[in-house]
């Protein structure tokens, strides 16, 4: 066992610094627990002013204490804790774990607390879990360093599964639904503002714990996001799943988010991203957290976004329950195939050639649902077979549930819903190792969850393809621009490549562009273009982001006259919109049609990393939001994936008779922009529109930022 | 009581046809229920083939009988059924509910069938319950006429709530799930396929029942909406509340419907649309639908669509679960008023302003809690005050939810999320009356639907405008398209106006359009147009439904020459796509410009009535399915919202710093349109594009289909 480890969950010894006389306080609560589930280790309560809490003897400071604890739980006064903390760190205490609060959430003042904690951390080598921590439990060990009232009971049956949350209040909901549902824990920690030992590094450190069969987390941010996906790729080559859910699907949860955390919960499809491209596998009810784990450790990761669900059930509303959100979803409830059919009728089973296969008809009885899943979990189009049971779960579990336990061993994954409230069958499937759901809402969204779940990604991938631009061809750019670059630019914006040099690099990195020829501002004779007109005429600085805004375009410009009108003019429009930007040179291009337009895109995250995005074009996308993100790169699979997620693009995929774009090309497109993620000058990468032709894709606008 | 309700609920006598000697059996339990209820009433058991079944006589034929029962229950097979139900009707017995399969999911063979016990019913006067119900319950008067094998046991204390599901198995899923949460059932029906007694019908006999205080609805279909429209505004009438859970959302649940019941499901927004019309709350977790009818009672319905949330909690993560879902659908939740704020200061409580209070650090303390709910329960900004309360609910109700208790009959509503496994405490609140909620999704699931729930409209509403055109007007317009159509016309379509006819009823309605010149098709000389070019030339024709799919549309017609070329043009591509069908008349329209466009649609839809759409205009918005519907007509304030939900009209809301489109027309044009619901004669209507401009709206094509 890691020392870590073994100071975190299986202390010798541990101090309460603050620790209470009244047992109903919150300071008074991690004494009373320790004793009340019988930890063996030896206890020292810290409080200078009384010689025994709760009946056990009182120790003034840690200094007075006869050895270093293993593990001190500081549950003091904010400034009180700070003291305590280096005091532990002078005496050798490997942990300490800091309930109390003012730092990361409480400004300025809680920042210098955050970095004298870390100073302390860095002088003594002492780790601290926290501060905001509620606590950190193993219910093996019985080291109960919490201050969770809902930890307020005797009977805590340990089970196989690590609980990592943001939220301390949510361990104790955890384990008491847990509880509730006879799914037990080996453990809990509420990690806190993580100012030392993220969720992530905690949780890694129980990676060898023999006794964890898989993790529950609960997050608020993406903080330490790289802690995180390092433990998400360890676990993962250990056979361990992770089921995570976070908050922060609307506006309103992402603010509550910053000022709960202190820090910023970043965009719900960014974490998405980032949990799917970790292995994580990430729920959004609080039941299917509760429940989702037993089928994560049954259904294999896959490697095709759509899995198949084959339902069989004995209540066709009951079912349709469960297909109804599992369809929103995406995932393909499918009828069975001809074969299974005649197998069926083999059998003798009245099976109708539908979505699901519903046995209501023959009754609820054992012999037709055995012999129904017998069927079924071996039929090769199905990736998991789901029993949705009606009232017979409820009195006579014997009928259509103990066929499914008596499925537990089959091939191919099994998972259970109960439409009645059935808790003696829960328990029996369960028992038997079936993953079973209390609610059609919780089993739709943990088989959603389970089926979208994929291997996670190394985190430094190698390249998807060869073409990669030489590093030095990007370094010389970089010094041209440097060199062009004025004096008194806002640095915090990074600096802008302008729309020539952006177009270069992309088109460097494969993706092809429009044409383009560079013509002197000053030009008093139009010149000879190397295509026809008409032409589109573009101020090109790298000062001006928003060409369109600052009144530096004009589109189908028809002659060589009409181009002089065209440069005057967006000189004129750019001198009054910006008055200290020159534009001594413009851009000139033809102008392209193609069937539709896209975006892409690519942005280095502060949590998740290299992102690529692509949307369809035009303002309805971004209005619905419309955009599939991955981290980057991505290779030409995932892109592909991307652009079918991507609801607009049904406009250029032949809807309706219309003429298809060439959404391959577009796919190539995101690849080559995705290997952004190999140039660490780059900080942002926006193509803006792609032109979608039936025949290929061509840039017309691009921006680069860089570091 | 009605002579249906006491046959129904409260028969004096019943008989069981068919009822098997082996509980174990479908066809045993019946019987078995009763007995073991203890029902009071006579109770006849009909089986030919023994003198007694469980232990009690059995009788070889209804005729065989003393007595007409006041109901049979049916549970033989489908040929023996109808028999039984023309013997029922031949000797008087007032109602038959049918568990018996084989009728409406069974094609031209079940149709039969359903004629004929339509004809039986209609002979005799009985009235059917089913086909395919798995029974009736009262759980008062123990009349428990049911198959369902969740109702087999003796302790199933009677409550308050009337349940009606079209799935049989529901019942038995919604009872055991209400009495593990301690609500209780007054009484339950599955209504099977409707033939006779429909669930509006059935729920609308049970209106004057004292015992009854609200009805939880189980739909899969729309069938018989008008029955459930009628009861639903009796209900409100009465101030009974009702929810409803609605099978449909995807595309396989409507399919499963559609083989289930044998009944189309039809458009999941227009079920949504029906439901808010009759006032019904809808529901889409299973749980919100057991827990939601409390809080149902409590909240008033009201009459703008975006409620305010006061969110009060002792754990910040587990509040921000339940404010994440909400915020999602919708609901605001707000931090309080400054004056709030104010008072929060003045009790010593201190509270960030934030959009939930926060009371963690405070800890879950009783005064504490109970101040700052006597704060908010009378603050003015909030709809509803909402506790969400952390790991202290589940030893410890005293500190954080007997104050909620004790805040009960506050005058403004309360409901309360308890976030860890807390059974007591949720007894607790539910004993004082207090909406609460087992899980966050649940919790918002009911929090939002109560929020949405408006009065239902009367059945026949009064017209919002007094602009409504003269029936006259409408008849002499048909006349001339009757005269005009051709015979051979595919009758099922139903007749279309030519777009002249229909612009003209548009503008009648009070719909600018564009203006339009009729000309004919065989002109050698360009005519003089009211209105510069370019114009716009279209075949003008009832028979082209898609003009430009036929070639029949010719945009940006220059001068009179090319007008000319443009009707060769049409005419040829029309002869070409449509072979039977000839273009004499064009017309001929001005280009318009706008800042953008939208499509108005009305149909009259079979199950729920008149409705009227808007959707933004474009392919996107088709793909996206974004659109608001209602049943038609509204008034200016429903046309208004409706608009407010299209999301696509952001972007003619100013987004951007875009121009904005003058929405209030286009509202003005979304009432009109409306209006068409008094004129029985059109079926379906639309105006596609509406042309929406910075000052007004323009209708620049429209299609009306005759009934």
């Amino acid at each position: 066992m890691s020392k870590l480890r073994e100071a975190l969950f299986a202390p010798a010894s541990v101090a309460i610094v603050g620790q209470s006389n009244d047992a109903a306080k919150t300071a008074g609560r991690p004494l009373k627990f320790l004793q009340q589930m019988g930890y063996a280790g030896r206890i020292y309560p810290i409080n200078p002013g009384r010689d025994s809490v709760l009946g056990q003897r009182a120790w003034p400071s840690l200094a007075a204490l006869p050895e270093a604890p293993d593990h001190a739980y500081i549950v003091t006064p904010t400034d009180a804790a700070i003291d305590a903390v280096a005091e532990c760190g002078k005496l050798g205490v490997k942990v300490a774990t800091v309930l109390s609060d003012g730092f990361t959430e409480a400004g300025e003042k809680g920042d210098q607390r955050v970095a004298r904690l870390r100073e302390i951390c860095a002088a003594t080598g002492i780790r601290v879990v926290g501060p905001s921590s509620l606590g950190i439990v193993d219910l093996r060990t019985r080291a109960m360093l919490t201050a969770n009232a809902a930890f307020d009971e005797k009977e805590l049956p340990a089970g196989r599964i690590f609980a990592a949350s943001h939220s301390g209040s949510m361990i104790g909901s955890l384990l008491s639904r847990g509880k509730a549902r006879g799914i037990g824990f080996a453990g809990l920690v509420s990690v806190g503002n993580e100012v030392d030992l993220s969720l992530g590094e905690i949780c890694e450190s129980t990676l060898d714990d023999p006794g964890i069969d898989g993790y529950m987390l609960f997050l608020e941010t993406m903080r330490n996001a790289e802690a995180l996906r390092r433990f998400a790729i360890a676990a993962y080559q250990r056979g361990k799943p992770i089921i995570a859910y976070k908050l922060g699907r609307s506006e309103a949860a992402r603010e509550l988010a910053v000022s709960h955390t202190g820090a910023l919960a970043g965009e719900d499809d960014v974490a998405d991203a980032f949990l799917a491209d970790c292995g994580i596998a990430r729920v959004t009810t609080l039941d299917g957290l509760i429940e989702g784990l037993p089928l994560l450790m049954r259904v294999p990761v896959r490697t095709s976004r759509r899995g198949t669900v084959g339902v069989i059930t004995t209540t066709g509303g009951g079912a349709t329950m469960v297909v109804d959100p599992l369809s929103v979803q995406g995932v393909a409830i499918t009828q069975p195939s001809a074969d299974t059919l005649a197998r069926f009728a083999t059998a003798g089973i009245d099976v109708k050639p539908a979505r699901i296969v519903d046995v209501t008809l023959a009754g609820a009885r054992y012999d037709v649902m055995k012999a129904a899943l017998d069927i079924l979990t071996t039929a090769p189009e199905y990736d998991l077979i789901l029993p949705v049971i009606g009232s017979s779960a409820r009195f006579h579990p014997e009928l259509a549930v103990k066929p499914i336990v008596d499925c537990a061993g089959a091939a191919k994954p099994l998972a259970a819903c109960l439409v009645p409230d059935a808790p003696a069958a829960l328990a029996m499937l369960s028992e038997a190792g079936v993953p079973c759901f209390r609610t059609p809402e919780a089993c739709a969204d943990a088989v959603a969850a389970a089926l979208r779940r994929r291997a996670p990604r190394a985190p430094s991938p190698s390249w998807p393809g060869s073409s990669r631009p030489s590093t030095s061809s990007m370094q010389s750019m970089r010094q041209d621009v440097d060199a062009r670059h004025k004096a008194g630019h806002d640095e915090t914006r990074g600096r802008m490549l302008d729309e020539l040099d952006a177009g270069t690099l992309m088109e460097r990195y494969g993706i092809p562009r429009v044409p383009a020829v560079v013509v002197d501002a000053g030009i008093t004779h139009a010149p000879a273009l190397p295509f026809p007109y008409p032409v589109v005429v573009k101020a090109l600085s790298a000062e001006i982001a928003h060409k369109t805004e600052a009144g530096g375009v004009v589109l189908n410009v028809a002659d060589g006259d009409a181009l002089l009108k065209a440069i005057k003019q967006i000189r004129a429009n750019v001198a009054q919109a910006m008055p200290n930007t020159s534009v001594p040179r413009v851009l000139v291009q033809p102008m392209i049609k193609g069937i539709g337009e896209a975006l892409i895109g690519y942005r280095v995250d502060p949590a998740a990393g290299p992102l690529v995005m692509v949307a369809a074009g035009g303002i309805l996308t971004e209005i619905y939001r419309d955009r599939a993100l991955r981290l980057a790169p991505v290779d030409l699979a995932t892109a592909k994936e991307m652009i079918a997620e991507v609801r607009g693009f049904a406009a250029l995929a032949g809807f309706r008779g219309r003429p298809k774009g060439d959404l391959g090309a577009l796919a190539d497109a995101v690849v080559a922009m995705s290997r952004l993620a190999g140039e660490p000058s780059v900080s942002e990468a926006e193509i803006n529109p792609v032109i979608v032709r039936t025949d290929g894709v061509v840039a017309v606008d691009a921006l680069v930022k860089l570091v």
